[in-house]
């Protein structure tokens, strides 16, 4: 990984200010940072996906989708660090494990279960992806702007659970404690 | 699930007998307790394989085969629930999360490495199994018996997951949490 | 295989009452004997599940289960040997190698369709076991019990299929033979 | 399936001639018949690969073939049917089962094995086959010759396979028995 | 490939009337001349399927077939030869690409559609057709010929696809662009 | 889609650079135009990994990265769209469709099949990925940074394939033709 006094204004400037939120730097930013014009580009897609509350989907689902996906294709990192950010968002303490494993048997409602069914028809077998899927959503309430947002926050991960994997990236400790104990002071 | 006092006597015993232990009941035990010769046949092959230490396959060993199969099969309850007990057999509050999500990249030995191909290959291809698998087991140091416990084990959690599975099993609070901060009381 | 006087009097007890019964000691008795308390979980087991006749589920019914699972596991000896039990007790010599190959176009009921693609659910993708399964057994009569033995000999059988595939287990010849030739003193 | 008198001469001269030789008409040639023009590639086809005998491949090899693959493509007609032609080939009443059910156990020679493994690899991922398996046959004293059987037999029963399927098919009684029980008067 | 003039008469001259019709030899036709009985058999077979209009299905939809079929297949040869055909018979320039990657966002009806998820059934899990199957198709106004056909040419391309891989058959250059260019000679 | 004037500035300026540079406007442009920030996002990372030649990879090894792991992806958008780039690129008109259907029987070197084989396993079963796969590549002469050209070019395409059939996107006509005939003014 580079130095941070070796990289770019801007690409210093996120990762200081991410360590100083967070308390650490998850070990994303770093791994990523190797190559600025990236770096700047998945952060990018990153925020206008994620970082964003609508009527359609909150901030907790959109995690729960990432969880849910990144666990299909079995990426450590991405399961670990978005599954302590889904406890912190949905506070529920339990939530991450059960979505991450088995999210069919896991304790949401009828109509997040309808987005994760999509999402991982997204993740897993996107060719299938036809007209009686999006009217399986509109009967829960989903617009096409939300179908966007599930279909490509899906997309994005399977883009950075693919890069993870090719690092073997490893989450920071930190991570896997995010909000697991209630009323602990690290999440 | 069945009251306490409406079960077999020795059933109830060794439901008492784990509460006192570990400070509360794990769910699978109430859930198979409706089925008292079942839940006899269960415990009593789960003991002869897990309660054991050989010179082959310490305690972690065996709970890290329960990991990383139940998670080939999704089982949230075998999952959270052996992942909590891996934890404290290994002394490694990281060790599980990595097991469940993608053991390739985990921190374990190369010799732990061949042990969950071998038992990944058993839990998901068993009919291709051959001679030549052993071979590999046996440049490990691995012998017969050893091959035997992994493979035992693995069949095992093959039923336990399909059974867990079938009831919806759900992992209770305390398991997500065993031995997951480094010096705190739960685990 | 170890030597029958060598064994603990209940293990060679029960391994001479099979042979008096069938006229042949079934090859996976032997193999499993080599460690004695497996073999009694294993049985008591088995025996809980397989030695029961309800309302829901005959003799038939139990073994048409062990053989369309064991099929799709690609089990020899437990397609071979529960194959020519299930054609003793359904008393149809064609019945098996129907099951076996593809129970789908089998000549069986639609009830015993339902209930071989639920246990086909649970042998090959348990994990997606969910209420509209159980709400589809219930349409042909079956109850939460009847469900549980299903399941329970679905996932007893994925245990010992993989026990089976692991020593690499014949089946002895006569299995091959029970009850294939109507009127034929074999069976 | 059409009446005897209404065919084509030559087909029911082939349809005839088989019934005197084997004391009864297989299903297959029945269902077939109804399109003449099909019946006569198909038995073409099927004539140019398997009465055949060279010095790389016996009989008793191409009916293991058909075994196999078929088994792959749970094929309950092509499974039973040449199950039973390959007992008779092969001077052994257990062969059949064993191949059909999982042909990595079974009894067979090293050479065999190379042979099932490349005509299981065409059956299910042609799109793989690539030099190294030829040369890896080629180790066994296969010629491109034989190869070119193996492969054809196969993918000439991944046809026959699929029209079975579309009828659902089922073997004659006769078919399960042939030369099953040594002396017997059926095979 | 064999020299023409080591043929047999009737190869040789059906080899030189197709490469009078189409101004050159699709090399299928070379590579199967070297086994001349076989040459005929899969001849007779395709002759018999593929020139044929019926009510249910014109030509256009006999080579859709065979292209969605080849494609799950992953057969070069015949996805861009049957892609040329297909152009050819449909008088469309873009339906070939589309039907080869991703039927079902092609540009075709829904009855066409209906077929397509039907081939692709019997091409790549046959065992599981069933008489709801049919019934579907029924809905759409297709027979039990049609079935027939349908079934039967995606079983007889099963088998060339197969033949093709294991010669690892390229296309002629001139396959890659019959009939893509509007107006243009070539197709 | 939008209309042009709609579009904030800098996205329409992309969009009329590529109109004139190319003679029309790919879909994929209009498309993603709807959210432009995710527009410019993407456009950044495609040009960061695709707009460059390393001594690793020139742009037709970069192109057939995207047909090959595109196509696994059922991909019609972009099989189409980059396939005539890749024609355009290679300066061969036959080598797109031979990597859309069997990259493993293209005309390609074995450094380039090395190249193909790795990011197919980033495609389809990344958590696969390890050490052994990196020294395979290491014999071809590819280093660290051209690993994660290949894994981040897949990567890239696993999000934009799944964003294409999210959209059921459909290839310009244009793109179906592009370099296909030697000496057309088209590509």
């Amino acid at each position: 990984m580079p130095a941070l006094d070796e990289l770019p204004e801007d690409v210093r400037a996120r990762i200081e200010q991410v360590g100083e939120k967070t308390g650490f730097v998850p070990n994303i930013f770093l791994a990523l940072a190797r190559r600025p014009a990236e770096f700047r580009a998945f952060l990018a897609y990153h925020d206008a996906l994620m970082d964003k509350v609508t009527p359609g989907l909150d901030k907790a689902d959109r995690e729960m989708i990432v969880v849910a996906t990144s666990a299909a294709n079995d990426c450590t990192y991405c399961v670990v660090a978005h599954g302590g950010i889904l406890r912190v968002r949905a506070r529920d303490p339990l939530i991450a494990d059960q979505v991450a494993t088995n999210y069919r048997h896991a304790d949401i409602t009828a109509r997040q279960r309808a987005m994760l069914d999509f999402a991982l028809r997204v993740a897993t077998e996107s060719a299938t992806v036809s007209d009686e899927h999006l009217a399986e959503l509109a009967q829960y309430g989903f617009d096409t702007d939300d179908v966007w947002d599930m279909g490509a926050i899906t997309a994005l991960f399977a883009q950075s659970n693919r890069m993870a994997h090719l690092m073997a990236l490893r989450p920071n400790p930190e991570l896997h404690l995010l909000d697991r104990v209630p009323g602990d002071p690290v999440g």
